[in-house]
């Protein structure tokens, strides 16, 4: 490889002359988040309502594609356990056949279990495999005995497995975000804002609550090929140190903003997406969330207010309703 | 939706005919910390001497509510116990009672145990959840087989459970910081300064210790609405390396302090409170951790000086007495 | 100790005459990485391809030559698994023997077992290790109760550790990015730049991917020495929040780059090496990620560029072909 | 206490009459980690060797000063199993006492243990607790079977905190960096240098390794009172990427030093001491790390040089000699 390599026709010394380049400069300015400029994704939105992105790989290896853990963690409870059972139920009808072939005659107490040779087995399996191993059925002979000393092992083993994973989903940390359903496009101060909203469902708290928003749109070249552009959007704020209620994220459109002048035809036509990327820091053991959302242009509402979500009673409270939270009044714009 | 949305009455173009705003930077300076402005919160404090936030949110889903996990970790030992026990209690009576309607005719040794149907199905229960299993007790037939088959497995899940959760807990880096339970206003050098005081009072370690103070008021806005405002302090020190005995945090009131020139009538009337977010290093296991305090006007001293905490005998070690934590001496103010 | 030293021959003031150093600030902006600038690297390279470094350590603490946990967490499944079912043979084996020598006229059954007492004795220790624990083979006398009573005990520390390693193994985020398997000098805007590409093989997300190249060479000192130099790569883009697709990594070669005005044979010759650091997030569990790559002067290509990895198909989705990866086409450099 | 307080006689305006102040400034440069100046201390070291601090805190709470946990993952193995193994065998004496006092009658198979009525309830204890439950000892009766049915949930929970504990000390991320056992002052390129030398005795790999030296000692504060003052030294080098080899630490004596000048006896008399904290990241599960160390006064020989740590044998790796770590030649300084 090396000679080949190395000796390629074209192989010259790397000379600019001394030129400098705008071009690169230009180039290193363009904020990109990692999705590439290719116009094949301009038919869909880049980032799903779930987080997850709108890629797909293929020929990737087998081992790659099941992703075995991430999909284990991130799958419904529902599933999980029902796994959990399946996987169960075959590993014991597998050892229930193998006892079974091996002969139930080498099972001790197996004529007093009053059900087939197979339950037995089968039943006789999950005791091992819990290593519950009552006893009223136990192994006779060499290889009855090899058979089920290896399968308690593997019990220990896979079970360490179902409960790791058990845990592991239970103790996760999920921060429970709920955004608006909708940005708005709303009078702010002297000036309009693109605004969204969120909340934290859940009664644990987030803090070191950091926002990033990119406005990601399709634009035409001077050469005519159209090509993604990103830019981050100013926030207001966009990092809290509390998020005990909700958290209005305001980007101020000012001459600088590359959304000022903007017409919601131009926005439909450039197939807008705003890309939004949530870090914060769950407080129960300090660890680090991540969150990622969008909005479209379709999902964004020019001229309207969002209600305020405080309610009125004024106990000693401040009392926070949930369901206020994709509240809005349509406004006229400044 | 999109169509409903980008079509809205007063959709026009976001232009400022290049106006450039000053209200937006103004605002972009303010030093929210998520509490928001909104005066409901005025008559109580922000942020509880637990940590907690007082707000309170409605409508929200049961689950979200429940959040299981970090109430299990974060109740007392005694509460958590008592539920782990009663969990298995629960547990053992209701698989008694699937037994006893299965029959115990179908429990091999179930007459030698010289108590009632009920308690031998319970300990049973007990022994096949525990994976005990000693099998003096022991299923029979298909039903009773199949029973303790998915209970061992329950058992072993639910465990995992349990356990997992004792060991989170033990294992849980919690900081035992004691704050003094006043904060004062004494001379600092040739000024005042607003001072607190704490102590580690854990044996093990923390480093890179981080303090944030904000000083939270009420102000009068031009308008004559009230309004909350936030002011992150100045302080002498705000990051140590190492916290191996008491630290006094600083915030000298220079010309350049929000609290310059302020009384304590004024303090009262604004309502003031200084919240105080703390973020540090468990050494054990380089952890990071996260500590909430608040102080409000009625628990600020004027005029009182922090007595030291280091004790008269200077042996070759240091030695500093937590019971001094909260001691002060009145002295006049410069 | 401390007189011999602070008394040492040559013990005077540390006095520069008031000349501040060049030299130090010149030696306080090399670049190093920690590798040292020994020539005795020279012959081989200085990353392997699997992130190791190419050091041999001697006269090295056992259990640190051992590095057990480490080892056992990063070597293959199949060792690990073979690792512990070896153990686990052992473990019985020399239960066995102990309960052999002790006499299995003291254990209940063993005559009941149809094989010889060493076999008995074998499986009786796996039914106690594993706590499985059926009893129709069970202790009698203070001796061989009080060996199984500690022998169940160690089973469940030892599985512990097999069950934990096991687990941590199963859930350890490890990252699957595949590098392109040579790096290109490659035309780039109005200049050249060298590239390398990469890919996420897994379906879970990697955020907040940071990347740092070094450019390490072999360089002649004025006096005629030869020292490793390492200069950090201007990267067009160093950090992306998200890595959905494939990432093509680029350093344009300005007149400012350390690579301006280079040849092939004055790569060869320095020795060069690109030194790889990529740091990312993963996404399950927001678990920090590391990794380490390197390219040397005969894995680069002068005069090529990477083939576009997207599927020419436009369905409603970005399609990236992995196994296009490493392709590319010969072009004129600039 | 609110009246009390913000009444107090010499509560008045904080006026400073616009003065601004100095003395703060100065304050807020002083380089403090967190040790204080009280000069109580300056008779003994600050940090010990193994990077405890040498503080003393009385009327520390029970628990507080126990700290279980911490001591638990620190303390020695064979401490640490001792103490497994004592607990576990107090437990079952216990619990065996218990057993007695409630009869053993009441324990199917007692009569044929052929040990006495502690040591049969002794062992089914121990059966009992780690649930292997062979049944050849088995409860009879409401108190011995409610009793057995309590000792099995406390086996799982008591055992799942030993072995998470087991587990945690083995998999806890302790980096073995081994500091060379003196300080040098060595000639340092055209000045002089105050060097230390640390390497990773463990295979496994350190990255983004950072450090911090504090230079403290004593002064004398122009009202003739003492107290302790600190120094951050400039280093030539406070990160780097990789720590294959061994790493010399240097802080090169320039003019703007606060060593600059200083001499021996100067060191002595100030009790000098070198405080250095290091951060680094473990590689196998990319967790943070952090190290103290500290070289006294008489710890640090003027004049000397360190000697490579590198083999002559050039074979196509570099060997660093851990044997030679400590090994220096006394230089005259510049």
């Amino acid at each position: 490889m090396n000679k080949q390599t190395t000796t390629s026709a074209n192989a010259d010394k790397l000379n600019l002359g001394g030129r400098s380049s705008e071009l690169v400069e230009q180039e290193g300015n363009r904020q990109d988040l990692g999705f590439g400029t290719k116009p094949e994704a301009s038919a869909s939105r880049l980032l799903n309502k779930n987080g997850s992105f709108n890629v797909r790989h293929i020929n990737q290896g087998f081992w790659n594609r099941m992703n075995i853990y991430p999909r284990l963690i991130t799958m419904s409870w529902l599933h999980f356990l029902v796994w959990i059972f399946a996987a169960y139920m075959v590993a014991n009808t597998i050892f229930a056949l193998i006892y079974v072939w091996v002969g139930t005659e080498n099972m001790m107490g197996a004529e007093n279990t009053q059900v087939s040779a197979f339950w037995s087995s089968f039943f006789f399996s999950a005791q091992t495999l819990t290593t519950v191993g009552y006893g009223h059925l136990a192994p006779r002979g060499f290889l009855m005995s090899s058979i089920a000393a290896f399968e308690s092992m593997l019990g220990l083993l896979s079970f360490a497995l179902a409960t790791g994973l058990l845990y592991a989903r239970f103790s996760r940390p999920t921060p429970h975000i709920r955004f608006s359903n909708v940005a708005v496009f709303a009078p702010y101060l002297d000036v309009n804002g693109w605004m969204f909203r969120i909340i934290n469902e859940r009664s644990n708290q987030l803090i070191d609550v950091e926002i990033e928003v990119s406005y990601s749109r399709m634009v035409t070249r001077p050469d005519g090929s159209r090509a993604r552009q990103y830019s981050n959007l100013k926030l207001e704020r966009n990092k809290v140190a509390f998020f005990p209620n909700n958290w209005t994220i305001v980007h101020a459109i000012t001459p600088d903003s590359p959304m000022h002048d903007c017409t919601p035809e131009q926005m439909n036509d450039s197939d807008a997406e705003f890309l939004i990327l949530m870090r914060a820091i769950d407080d129960t053991f300090s660890q680090m969330v991540h969150l990622r959302y969008s909005y479209r242009f379709d999902e964004v509402v020019w001229g309207a207010k969002f209600r305020p979500m405080f309610n009125g009673d004024t106990r000693n409270m401040v009392t926070v309703d949930l369901n206020k939270l994709d509240e809005y009044d349509l406004v006229p714009l400044n």
